[in-house]
């Protein structure tokens, strides 16, 4: 189905199919090029997510500006949740300000009809800009079209799209209907009243919405300049309102060989944005827009590439050096897509989803302080910070959560959306294949490990960081309140004269009501624990934030059960063949043999020949549960529980979560099982630019891009927290000659390059340490050193 | 554009265009089809209105089974109505039951893939089934495909659906997902609430929903059947559910030369059916689903089919002989229409574009009294009650209308919904051309002579009828309820001693504050007079139902109110050359020419160059105003004031509106202008069926199909009212030999037969009288007479 490739300038170049095949293709000599060739309703989909562009305020699908069959448009801003009766909120599919609608001589431009030749479509991620070009011939005239647009970094408020038409042998008259279409919905549900369509000063077309219950005020305005060649046109729109859609309409004769040019300037402003007052959306967000519109679109587009130099690009460096270029290009479509999708906001989170479908609603899940917060804390750790204050915000509603449940201190919500939402995990699933029933989902009720993954992020960051603020301010208090939880959480055994944690769903979510699951109960110890040292800590050397906080979450009197209840909690042990039990049932069920399942494209399968209540009965794992807990943990365990760990989970897991590839690949490149880590490295990169097509309706998967960063720069590259210490203990490909990058610790930035036989860690800032296969390396402020590789390691 | 002309068998055969030209073609040996050979999605809007199937229950337009861009897939359930936020309540647009998703080895039925041929789309209006053949060439293979629908006319809450496949030369995989898709709104407004999906036994989905505001229950309930030839397939559909979405998956292996055959059976239930108990809508739909498919496909549609001949077709007999098929298609399309959009329900009323689309909400005009109401009154009178009992239950409602306006009585809504709904008139329209903002829609305040049209046709209908049981009941007290508020709206002229009603829309909507517009004064005046009579008459002859209406109306005192100012009613006279003023100001604006406005084609091009604050000031009439008043009150005037009032308004009128043509026909035949009569006659049958693509979108014009079948019978046929008596003065087309149809009157059956010589008048039932040209003739029961049409007529 692919054809030959070629370039904007239409020559043939060598391209090659990489991690994607099926006609996405990228670009040998350049790795911020994602693009295809080849237009094809198949893959619609796909594209629309993988060229995603956004700026984290808000984000665009890469749909077409002309309607297709099977499209999914979608605008989300980031935060605007709402519910719709009484479901759960949820971020509204927004008005459509992407639409043209092109007539050529009256034939509406649809690729499906007349001859399609020389498609393009390619996203730029560098500078984050989309073009599409195409020559189309209709009634027998060849037409050039080519749409170009981008989301500003720079002014989170504003995108600019440019269509150009030309003809080299042909007159054209052309007719296009473009403005704001409210129309959209989130697949057939409806968050906004329409409020005020307007037109200002004879050009300006205002939309005005109002989400349903949540209340907020959404402002959309798009301003179109026309072109023949570099003359400005001075046509006034024909003006259409429909039930919520305001268009302008315009008509042009365009000689042959002349090129007509329309910029489309659209921007969208909401009411709890913090940039604007609330009041004055309308003027503020017209007069911004017209000032936007003093520049053209290249000075737009340069402005905006120049904030993703600075403040992505250049702070998350990442250079891998390998004769394919397959894994810069993963790597920087991680960066691209994380920064895309993370709200500069911190009443605001990342989706499982980022905004970038309409998977999972918006909502945030532990996927981020997991998967994707060693990123920023290591990064970008004020952002770090803003994601994890967004859980502060939160506490009231974990509260509620926890009070409802019938238990203390602070639960978090499985799904989270904006922070006084509390529990926003929707009560049915999808349909169960033997009794034709709605599933329940349980996750919302009693997947409760997030609290502890909570937790354990905010200490990354803290060790980190060293932001002693976060921690009196907030982290602290994190931590204690999600300790008074999981103390009065813990059931007591008579019997056997201990605690345990009965009926949960651990990482792994075959198993719906599992007992004394081991990344439960050992987090929650932890947990626990935590909370007495920090405790222990305040009382030594703050005792007026420790006065503060006994007020709030009275620790005198919590502390005393976590000091009596913290040695008591069952923690599941190695049996004699080292394996850790994932629960107390779990190693007694039956085995099947998955190996068929494992496969990206079979995964699924499972459910057509079990059905979850089935699974639940077999020896089977979607996800690294045991195995996260051996990886988060590095210290609980030997190398060798590990190993035996691995070889006997490793092979029962269907990796039917996204979340699983990027903790085994470290995990195996821990292990020196270098072919395995490679794998699933390519399977985390796989998740959204492989061949799936289907999964890609609904979104990207925020945490496997995470895992991306996770593997090159943890794994590979060996940066781990351990103890609350830094090591850095790269392991690199044998495919990849070396690989440099560079973290923040401590308020310094190192810089560290990496091959097969040395790693040199350069320092800008203070002095810090860290460690290399147990030796503890002192680095002097602002200087480097070189640390040799191991000639071999057991 | 258009290919040879082939029927179902794909033979060609000598239809050609007719009123509907653009692809949409009649068959000259048979009135009761119309159809396209054309598979073009410029027309995909108008095919799916004009071949819209309905019961009055439920209706659908004709969309495609697979998804279409551009498509407009709508049903509706009469009478569900429901407000989403503040908006006026409308009918929601229901979960898709038709959809079918269909792969040929794994790719995707879509009509501008691959090639087609021998498309034909048609729809039977006889027995109301449409059919939709083609072969589709992908991929190397010709696939024949043949989708056949009905919804039933025997069982209202029944459609099926048949889908046929087969290859002569290859061996097929097929794959369908077919079930219930609730992604479907009100052009992005959502109206319902997610509810259970289920699979029962196995093989029923069903999905149940909930309207937000007005919480009307609907359940759906879909069943498939598949055959290969004619063996019974034992397939178990493969269960997929999304978001308001559940089907069932199939796949099968079809060899060359075999028929696939999926039968797909579905019903749709509601909580205000008045046939089902709400507790049990669930397993009422399901059991009676289950009975319905105890039968097979053409054993319900001959049910169907034998319901539309007893029900529709026999009785509103209508026969033209002429050379051309063409009036006749209209007329048994204007019956087809009416019959498939008049609800069974006296909860529920006729929608200006019934449920044929989105357009003006599903809501209720004066459209169905003025223009719908004759062909009932005179052919199924117990609908025409239903219809009328329908305004008696909206009396509350215009109560409340009346005194929050500051009158008394009823002011009748000018839209109506639900009877307890009260007003619900939009309050701001599409933009304005010069300011840019929305125009307030001032009809629902304003626009007033709804309420006398109401009093004009519960008359008609006592007249007609002799229905005494309705007027002691209902009709009485709604022209005394109407006179009540008539006499409260009229506003004392010191001045010139008279009342008057000044900041009024007529019948021409594009005076939108007009002063003393003649329709409404005289017809106000009228009503109020009608009133007096009625008391007089019941304080005589029905003292007890006097006191009654006395109570609740306090008639001893509005009647003084009565008989102190009926008689002094400004009702503008005819000046010196003859001419009724439609308003105070009316003769005295600027003229302009308008016949370049009045072709059908360039009538909305008034609006790019005037707004309608600009078209205030122009003596420009939209659609039958005096001349309505002229029509409907015969005796007010004699002929030559009739005939100087047309040549006066009709060349100022643009007839936009599809309630133009109808009236302007049937005047001018009555003066005898023959080849007028008959271009409007071809002008009522071209709003739906003629080449204007784009007013299909929004549905058909109920209205319009009224007027087609008054034209015939009261225009042509001369069947009228006059002063309370039966008038019949046929005046045939030149191009037509003869015309017979039937009416009832006063319980009688008249059946009718008209040729150019005479005509006869046959009776089955009791004595009537009726008039012809000022002479009285009495037929006895059960008997015929002739008349001869007089020689030459002035």
């Amino acid at each position: 189905m692919c054809n030959d490739i070629t370039d904007i300038e239409g020559n043939t170049f060598n391209g090659r199919l990489m991690i994607m095949d099926y006609c996405i293709t990228t670009r040998k000599d350049n790795s911020w090029y994602i693009g295809t060739e080849q237009f094809n309703s198949k893959i619609a989909d796909k594209t629309e997510a993988i060229m995603f562009q956004g700026n984290g305020y808000f984000g665009i699908r890469a749909s077409a500006e002309e309607r297709q069959l099977g499209e999914k448009r979608n605008m989300f801003v980031s935060g605007t949740f709402d519910a719709f009766s009484d479901e759960v909120t949820e971020l509204p599919n927004l008005p459509d300000i992407l639409n043209m609608e092109i007539k050529i001589d009256g034939q509406m431009l649809c690729l499906k009809d007349g001859q399609v030749k020389n498609y393009h479509k390619g996203l730029n991620m560098k500078n984050g800009e989309l073009i599409r070009h195409f020559d189309w011939i209709i009634n027998g005239k060849q037409v050039g079209f080519k749409f170009s647009r981008f989301i500003s970094m720079d002014d989170v408020h504003l995108f600019v799209s440019k269509l150009e038409i030309m003809s080299n042998r042909d007159d054209l008259n052309i007719q296009i209907q473009s403005g704001i279409d409210g129309q959209q919905s989130n697949s057939g549900t409806q968050h906004l009243i329409e409020g005020n369509k307007r037109l200002f000063e004879d050009k300006y077309i205002q939309m005005q919405e109002k989400s349903q219950q949540s209340g907020i005020d959404f402002v959309f305005n798009v301003f179109h300049r026309t072109y023949i060649d570099e003359v400005l046109l001075n046509v006034k729109p024909h003006m259409k309102m429909g039930r919520r859609q305001i268009f302008g309409n315009y008509e042009i004769n365009l000689p042959k060989k002349q090129r007509f040019t329309l910029i489309k300037y659209s921007n969208i402003y909401t009411s709890i944005d913090s940039d604007v007052e609330q009041e004055k959306l309308s003027e503020t967000s017209i007069s911004d827009l017209k000032e936007a519109c003093l520049s053209n679109y290249v000075e737009l587009l340069n402005k905006s590439a120049k904030s993703w130099q600075n403040n992505i690009w250049q702070r998350s460096y990442v250079k891998i050096s390998s004769e394919d270029v397959k894994p810069q290009v993963a790597i920087n479509f991680a960066r691209y897509q994380l920064a895309a999708n993370t709200p500069p906001d911190s009443r605001m989170n990342i989706g499982a989803k980022g905004i970038t479908g309409e998977g999972y609603k918006g909502h945030t899940f532990w996927d981020t302080e997991i998967f994707m917060l060693p990123y920023y804390i290591f990064t970008m750790p004020e952002i770090a910070r803003n994601l994890l204050k967004y859980r502060y915000l939160g506490l009231e509603g974990a509260h509620k959560k926890a009070k409802s449940n019938g238990y203390e201190g602070a639960q978090f919500p499985w799904e989270m959306a904006w922070p006084t939402d509390g529990e926003t995990t929707p009560l049915w699933g999808s349909a169960d294949i033997v009794t034709g029933r709605a599933m329940k989902i349980w996750s919302g009720f009693i997947e409760q490990h997030v609290t502890s993954d909570i937790a354990i992020a905010v200490m990354e960051y803290l060790h980190a960081s060293g932001d002693q603020e976060f921690a009196e301010e907030m982290g602290n208090e994190i931590i204690l309140d999600a300790a008074k939880f999981w103390s009065s959480r813990l059931e007591y055994d008579q019997d056997r004269d201990r605690y345990e944690i009965t009926n949960v769903i651990g990482p792994d979510e075959y198993k719906e009501h599992a007992d004394n699951n081991a990344f439960t109960n050992y987090t929650a110890s932890w947990c626990i624990k935590q909370a007495v040292e920090i405790t222990d800590m305040l009382r030594f050397k703050n005792p007026a934030l420790y006065e503060k906080l006994n007020n709030k979450l009275k620790l005198d009197t919590v502390y005393q059960d976590w000091m009596s209840r913290m040695d008591m909690i069952y923690l599941p042990q190695p049996n004699e063949d080292l394996i850790i039990p994932q629960d107390d049932k779990y190693l007694g069920r039956e085995k099947i043999d998955v190996a068929h399942y494992q496969s990206n494209d079979k995964v699924s399968d499972i459910f057509k020949e079990y059905n979850l209540a089935q699974i639940n009965q077999l020896q089977i794992t979607k996800q690294a549960d045991v195995l996260l807990l051996l990886f988060l943990f590095e210290n609980l365990y030997d190398k060798n529980v590990r190993k035996a760990n691995w070889d006997y989970y490793e092979p029962k897991t269907t990796h039917d979560s996204s979340l699983s590839p990027s903790t085994h690949s470290i995990l195996a490149n821990d292990l020196k099982l270098d072919e395995k880590a490679y794998r699933f490295f390519e399977q985390a990169c796989e998740t959204d630019l492989g061949t799936h097509v289907g999964k890609a309706e609904k979104g990207l998967h925020m945490a496997a891009l995470g895992g991306i960063w996770n593997i090159v720069v943890e794994g590979f590259g060996g940066v781990r927290i351990v103890g609350g210490k830094l090591r850095i203990q790269p392991h690199l490909p044998q495919s990849w000659d070396g690989l440099q990058y560079q973290i923040n610790w401590q308020g310094s930035l190192l810089k560290i390059s990496v091959n097969h036989e040395k790693m040199q860690v350069e320092i800008l800032g203070d002095s810090i340490e860290f460690i290399n296969h147990d030796k503890t390396y002192q680095v002097p402020a602002n200087s480097k050193i070189e640390v040799m590789a191991p000639l071999v390691e057991v």
